[in-house]
């Protein structure tokens, strides 16, 4: 039994982790969304940080063996669980996509929350009205239009069969698709094989009944893919 | 030999690789700062990512191994010249610990560019004058404190053998002195760990031969640590 430690609230990083357990039918406790006095809560993770000497969540324990950074998670399960190449390389080349995705992430976020993360958005919200444009205009088509070209060579990011990192851009694009409908609207038909990666990954059994289940929590504005229309364009 | 792709006038994330193999010893071609009559050049980047499908520099060839992603880069390297662990579980945490440096470097980065990387620096000036505070006591703090919990287990940042995630520590260390000298006079006192493992780092003989040579490219107002004495508090 896997346990992840991820913030109960929100899809987050944790998202990423989740899709691939669940994908796998693999068995996990999502400790911090357990009630605190059935041992979740905050103080689960404090006392995991604490013990670990992990720097923050997502945080995957498996026994003794403890695993952070999302994309490392995401190498460690899909090598487990038959989505990570067996060769070296094509190892290697999934975990970099599945880096550059996270990368990716880090400027969804920011640009919701260009000054910092402890201010609110209503605080940063015209900062955030000047970074979003260039967000849309040339970032996002910037890494969609990467992973098109991708994709293009064998129907998935790493070469022709699925791995980790497919989960992780499927992710990526449900959460653009909530934080940005308009501009994803238009985006998408430049990216068919993006969309269709998508729409294979959503079908498949285990992350379908996921998407169906009150485990998935709703995307919201307090995770990475907020939806404020004025940033919409 | 290696071949290293990176930007030739700044030291930026390429600064990482370059210190590992200069401490190694390797022989490395740094193949974009090469002139263009030499096949160097910005021509040569762009080829390179055309022939290889990768997103963007550092990348580094070594026969028909193409890698990315300045971890994985760290992580590659680090297993051939010694300065990764043999165990499967600790050479993950070195690399988890090398990716976490580069999340750092995306603040170090953001904190004088919170719009965009298209708009000069003094086109969001302003903001960045929002921003700089909570980075310089909120997010420095908490990196170093932790960098700093880390190395005072075994000296290292991974158990008691020096790794690439130290020889990135090392560069992280003087990038932030250069940009913020001021807020790290105040702030490494606190971390005598840091201060030392740096001090070991700049005195192992084929960093220190580097760090005198022309080779290093100085810190300067284009790359990822920009010295703007108004962010500095």
């Amino acid at each position: 039994m896997y346990e992840l430690y991820y913030w109960p609230t929100i899809q987050g990083r944790g998202e990423f982790v989740r899709l691939l357990l669940e994908d796998a039918g693999a068995d996990y406790d999502d400790v911090i969304r357990r009630p605190e006095s059935e041992g979740g809560g905050r103080d689960a993770l404090l006392a995991l940080l604490e013990e670990t000497g992990h720097f923050a969540p997502p945080i995957l324990k498996d026994g003794d063996m403890v695993v952070s950074q999302t994309p490392l998670i995401m190498d460690y399960l899909g090598a487990r669980h038959g989505l990570a190449p067996d060769d070296a390389h094509a190892r290697r080349e999934a975990l970099r996509l599945s880096m550059l995705l996270a990368d990716f992430l880090v400027e969804a976020h920011d640009v919701h929350h260009p000054l910092a993360k402890e201010f609110y958005y209503e605080d940063q919200r015209d900062e955030a009205l000047r970074r979003a444009p260039s967000f849309r205009e040339t970032r996002i088509p910037k890494f969609y239009g990467y992973f098109e070209k991708r994709i293009a060579d064998g129907g998935y990011l790493v070469g022709s069969s699925l791995t980790h990192a497919d989960i992780s851009l499927f992710q990526v694009v449900e959460g653009m698709r909530y934080a940005f409908p308009k501009a994803m609207a238009r985006l998408e038909p430049d990216t068919p094989g993006v969309v269709k990666l998508r729409d294979e990954i959503a079908a498949r059994p285990g992350i379908a009944a996921y998407l169906e289940s009150d485990r998935r929590i709703p995307f919201n504005e307090h995770g990475i893919f907020r939806h404020y229309p004025e940033l919409d364009g």
